[in-house]
């Protein structure tokens, strides 16, 4: 079997004298020593607030910066991203309950989503959200528990656009989609609303996610200035509020490079100086999940047992695809390939021989790295995975083969 | 877009005379409404005790019929296997303590999975529970914390054979694998064990999951029964008992047919009357999970908005990948196929129209039925996927965008 490369280590993690990876001036492993427990994710306060601040100044200082809950709703981090983000986007009432729990207001919060069902509109009603609205028939649905509680429901329209976001790992506009109503139906509709007991808070835009090509990124964002100009004013509506969506993605796999942040600043920047009238006092916003939180966190398993089979040697963890499905190949993707993968306390040392290395579980699907050449590792040696801030914990089958979530940790 | 079949509907399933779908002589809707909410799994007990009947009528009286629990570990349903099956088999400690729940007796289990950890093996010692073991390091562990807790740890060796089984859905055999000790190397081990304080129990060989080819399962049992005898000869050591795996799948998507199980039955009675001395007072077993439980249990979610987009229609329900990762396309598939999938209320109508079931996750991944034709569907209809009795509630991840876990009920 050839050797398959990893993802690329994200940037700043270092390793002290000995050669061990060092989190805060720590090893992991006394990191994972004071978890008490493997498998443990492990958030990094310290990044998520440097990745913000160089989004910033990256971006129009006018561009407003929201975080999307389901790349990680874990309370320490959603009570750290309070502090550092400007507004929330949840996708389920669930959601909603923990950024409440998080003390983020409702008035920072918008809630898209196409399943949503009445009893979770009529809670963000009471509360306060704004509900990026999926369809004709989710506007009547929430217009009418408005009028039942006696709140004006806050009301964005999400847009399904003719464009999609070139090169996303998952495209959500374009054709025929469950999100967001066709950019065609959308002027009467905003107009409809008009007349009707809510507050009309504007749009929003998705196209796609986990983008690794600013020119993409850039067109992408240009489209949707255009669309959300060309509705309101074909509909003879203000736009209070344009979220413009996310798209940014992080390198997971080998060749992959990072953004160019700098130069989407700059366009939109740009953008942002020959806006049309329609325009001209609306508040935009971004969302970004993934690209925030993912390169700030972590995931560290032990070694259980090292074994051979036909020439091959196996590193067989305690932790696996219930933690890290992505990781592991099953989730989004066709093609499965090595998240970047490194043992905690060998990270400075030249790798050395190709293992596998596996999960814990019982299925030929557990594997966390295939064919990769890292450092000699032994029992009870700390495997790191890396890019697990997003899209780890709870995008995976905890519950499989009754093992139970891992440990969280925000340090 | 063309329209794609979707999966065959397990026998057995029928309407009453207004079409609608019945389990025990109830229409789903009235379980639904019984549940109190949707999402709902509904696990049918009358269809485990019919499968099991079947395949024990099928299979030689002297084969023993164990239940992988990792295929759906809800309590009442681990309690009703009690006493359908002779043998359970685990994949963790987490497993151990569910079925020491549902009071499963430890003689009556056995324990594989690479990873297994130190407290799971103490675990299972102290308990009496049969470890299958899988690589040498894992025997050496389990002797060392047999002698520390003075407790003789019951034994098995697993053996990843040279061979797989062909057509399986998952290979678990042949070539370097994390799973078992490669053959070559048993005999050797399977000595030296009989010199050391254990309890030796014999063999395990399981090489794959889900194949719907009774030659190749013919073919496979053979090389299992031939591979154990010839280990036990080179060995010089007798077999307790052998468990030769499982792989009897299920017809999950369009052109897949039914296992004839008549016909492995038949080919096994065969062999059992032709063993080798050394097979001659084996107990042997066969390990099913999927095979026994998946067509007994269907997922019931209901539809919250029905949407047009580009000329396509979307029905929207409140369940999602979440409860069904494996319907959905992402989970050990490359290529999303059509789940068998229903509306409760009009089982027995026409198909009529093309749509899209998708679920309320914010994700383009989060699709139950992809361009199916099925019976006119409106808000509040129930949308039933079969075949969602095994790796469904806790092979999915329930904690995504913040959904939780579906209700899960035994009727």
């Amino acid at each position: 079997m050839k050797a398959k490369p990893h993802g690329p280590i994200p940037e700043g993690f270092d390793a002290d004298t000995e050669g061990r990876l060092l989190i805060g001036g720590r090893s992991v492993s006394a990191w994972v020593e004071e978890a008490g427990e493997t498998p443990v994710f492990l958030y990094i306060a310290d990044r998520l607030r440097q990745r913000v601040a160089r989004l910033r100044s990256a971006m129009p200082e006018r561009l407003r910066l929201n975080y999307a809950v389901k790349a990680n709703p874990f309370p320490p981090l959603l009570e750290t991203m309070r502090e550092l983000v400007d507004g929330f986007d949840i996708a389920s009432g669930g959601e909603l309950a923990m950024c409440e729990a998080a003390n983020i207001t409702a008035d920072r919060i918008s809630f898209a989503g196409p399943g949503k069902r009445d009893a979770e509109l009529a809670a963000a009603i009471t509360a306060g959200v704004t509900l990026n609205c999926e369809s004709e028939g989710e506007v009547e649905r929430a217009l009418s528990i408005g009028s039942e509680i006696g709140r004006k429901p806050r009301i964005a329209l999400r847009v399904n656009p003719e464009f999609e976001l070139r090169g996303s790992g998952m495209k959500m506009g374009g054709g025929a989609k469950p999100f967001g109503i066709d950019a065609a139906r959308v002027p009467e509709l905003a107009r409809y609303l008009g007349a009707q007991p809510c507050d009309w808070r504007g749009l929003h835009v998705f196209t796609g996610s986990q983008a690794l090509d600013q020119a993409a990124i850039i067109e992408t964002q240009g489209n949707v200035l255009d669309l959300a100009a060309e509705i309101c004013t074909t509909a003879g509506v203000g736009l209070p509020s344009l979220n413009m969506g996310g798209g940014f993605g992080v390198p997971y796999f080998h060749g992959d490079e990072a953004l160019d942040i700098e130069r989407v600043g700059e366009a939109l920047r740009e953008r942002f100086a020959h806006l049309p009238d329609v325009l001209a006092e609306t508040e935009f916003h971004i969302e970004l999940g993934r690209y925030l939180v993912a390169e700030a966190g972590i995931y560290c398993c032990r070694i259980v047992d090292r074994k051979e089979s036909h020439g091959e040697i196996f590193l067989v963890t305690d932790g696996g695809l219930h933690h890290q499905l992505a990781a592991s190949g099953n989730f989004g993707t066709v093609v499965r390939r090595n998240y970047p993968i490194a043992i905690a306390d060998s990270f400075a040392a030249e790798p050395e021989e190709r293992v596998n290395v596996v999960g814990c579980l019982c299925t030929p699907l557990d594997r966390l790295g295939d064919a990769v050449i890292l450092p000699t590792a032994r029992e009870g040696d700390i495997v790191v995975l890396f890019c697990a801030g997003a899209y780890g914990a709870t995008a995976s089958p905890a519950a499989f083969l009754g093992r139970g979530p891992a440990k969280e940790l925000l340090v």
